[in-house]
């Protein structure tokens, strides 16, 4: 994919650093590129469920902000993005030591973008998958 | 809905009470009937997504716990649920000084049950509809 | 709710009529209201999946087209609507000898409308339900 | 993936010739892996939406059906299997002469499976992507 604004990047970092929900999480950005967005989260005994896994909250979260930024990487300049709606399916208990929530467009159309994230639990070299979303998001001009 | 644990409301009340990340969050259980949960948390500047809304992914914790814990409250005793997966559209953006959602049970199967939610901002004595769950969550019985 | 067109009804009956998919299964639109629209589909052995019950693509079919609909009577006059996406959960086998889709608009945007269905399986006087939806619809005006 | 059924091709292919709503929507199963199956359908002007495209529950039958024929190619023998539940989204309009729906298993339990479609539509030698689904089947041994 090619991005139209090539200041994609900056564009999905600055508006990540506002999110201050991810920030609360622990979560980062791994990787943007155009089109694709990875973000990872540690797991915390602070954030889990009855049983000490990590919240499903917690996974869904990280997923919707990996598709959103997909989406925002393949928006025009001076756009912001926001979720329609998702779909997750929770595949595996969220038992790894961390996560990684990885994002990428299926279609990116003038004002709807559909984005899919697999979202694996990472165990030193590792990788299983525990999530799967499928996003619908909106594209809109910044007012002003 | 008839409960078939006349325990319920202690049994969700005690398995909501070990989910740390509804505590951090600042969720509550306002009410638990069968087959009925609400479970309400306030805006949290801290937890917020780009614009200083509400993150929707903790207007999906709260609805995914209520969809959970409504299951929950139809399960025979000695029973633990896990969300298989759910789907959320956002309706409106979270503005609101609190959230409330309220899941119930569509259908209580053996292995299966799908429960709703409507997510409301409240203001005062004002609610407005801002996201609607559809969730599925599996039974299974507690080892032991 | 309140139509912005009066012609609400007109407008869903002669689009309806151009679905010749809802022909050939034998769907008929029952109820038209502003934001509302009923679908019937007769069991037919022909339209089967392996067990002999309907195939839940026919289910989901009058489901998305009364949601669709139920977003068509809330639109402006020259509008049409299509669905962008839509999630279902399949509650109980169908194999009642006929089924009816209730739809109705959550929540009716300028671009996006959410709609909701319940599919009941009706024998006689009585009604369970089979299958809930929830979908998004986009619409557009008419070009031309 | 290794299907535990050694005559996973033939169990799919004789439910789905049980299937008489594929039959009567001209499908065709096209190939069977473990994990994977392809279903194709051919453009049907009697099949079609208000515009004159093939109608959305036809694309949603076929991917339907792949995504329960992926789990039961790896299901154990004697079993048969129900779709929970799907969400679709709907990319492009469907106006290709015929259509292929290409389902592989993303995570088989013992219980559950989930399972995803990617919907082509197919001009001569091109493909475009019009659809993607998501499902959650179950398995169920045949009783008897």
């Amino acid at each position: 994919m090619k991005a139209p604004n090539p200041e994609f990047e900056a564009v999905v970092r600055e508006s990540f650093g506002r999110q201050t929900f991810m920030s609360a999480l622990g979560a980062k950005v791994e990787r943007v590129a155009p089109g694709e967005v990875d973000i990872s989260v540690p797991f915390n005994p602070g954030y889990s469920q009855q049983n000490g896994f990590l919240h499903a909250g917690v996974i869904t979260s990280i997923a919707d902000s990996a598709c959103g930024y997909s989406a925002l990487s393949m928006a025009p300049p001076a756009h912001d993005v926001l979720a329609v709606e998702f779909k997750i399916n929770l595949l595996r208990p969220a038992t790894s030591p961390s996560f990684l929530a990885c994002a990428k467009v299926v279609r990116a159309g003038r004002t709807l973008t559909v984005a899919m994230a697999e979202v694996f639990g990472i165990t030193g070299s590792q990788r299983v998958l525990v999530a799967t979303m499928m996003s619908t998001v909106i594209a809109r001009p910044i007012p002003g």
